[in-house]
Order: structure tokens, then C-alpha cells, then sequence
């Protein structure tokens, strides 16, 4: 299924933006970051569980935010776009 | 229809944070700012419409990307969330 990952973290503090790399980084392993803080992933039910455990243990729970929005299988005409591309494609190199 | 708007625009511009301002504005006549640039609403197909291009008229279409993930009708068990809750509720004040 494909799950949006959205993410908040004040970035202008150097630990949020690390938090952010590795959230970008896990993310990216199954998906695309298509927005500084907006990941589209792809998982099954089981790589889900792993992902979210990973990600609990990244994230600042006290002021961080995250949510995960599933679109499920059939997903291409749940999506549209306005405005420019993303800035990162699925396997480029990271620019933090 | 429920529909997820993520907002991407480097409001470290003055320009930038305006028009983060007035997406949000816009978009929380209709529902709720969960992050700083995700916005949950609930629209029916015409409302859509005009949403949009409304949305249209303040993004800077070179800098900006917005992108919209119809989550449809029954999309209470779609959402999740991991840290801290919003910091915007429907109908608060918005202090940008």
C-alpha cells in the first residue's frame, strides 16, 4: 500500500534537522521524499510495523509530530500536484 | 471527501511565510492545520474545485508544491498519528 509519512519538526534547531535526515533516510529505503517534511512510501502490513518502530525510536516525542496516511493499492487518482516537482527523486543522493 | 493538503514553500522568505499564511487560512475554512504545512479538509467534489483554484491564485507556482491525497469518505481508520497532537485545532486562532 502506499502510506504518506508527514512530518513536523522545528528544523531550525541542528537536533530536528538530524532527526529529520534520519526520518528522510528511513523513509527513502521503501518510497520518495516528494516534499522537505512529505514521504510516500511503499509497505506492506508487516515492513509498516518496522517502519513505525524505527521511527518511534527517531523521533522527539515530546515535539515531534508525525502522521501516516494510508491510500492503500489503488492510489495513482488519489493524488494530484500544483506548483514545481519534487525535489528529491526516489534513489538521488540527499541535500541537507 | 477528506482531503490531505501538504504545503512546501521555504518560509524563511517574508514572501514565502505570506503565502503559508494565506494557504492556511484558506484551507482551515474547511478544516483543520494538523502540522505546520498539512492541512486536513473536508470538501465535496465542487468545493474541491473552488479550493483549488483559489489555492492556485496565492502559490508561486515556480517555488511552491502543494500536493492534495483524497483520502475519500471513510477515513477515520486511515489516519495515524506518533508524537505530539496538533498545534492548531479547527476554529483556534492562528498564531503564525
Amino acid at each position: 500500500m502506499l502510506l504518506v509519512i508527514t512530518y513536523d519538526v522545528d528544523t531550525t534547531d541542528a537536533q530536528g534537522a538530524k532527526r529529520l535526515r534520519k526520518v528522510a533516510k528511513l523513509c527513502e529505503r521503501s518510497g520518495v521524499r516528494v516534499q522537505n517534511s512529505v514521504f510516500e512510501v511503499l509497505v506492506d502490513a508487516a515492513q509498516l510495523v518496522v517502519l513505525k518502530a524505527e521511527l518511534s525510536k527517531i523521533i522527539d516525542h515530546e515535539r515531534d509530530s508525525v502522521r501516516f496516511y494510508r491510500l492503500g493499492n489503488s492510489y495513482q487518482h488519489k493524488i494530484e500536484t500544483m506548483g514545481r516537482t519534487p525535489l528529491v527523486q526516489a534513489g538521488e543522493a540527499l541535500l541537507l
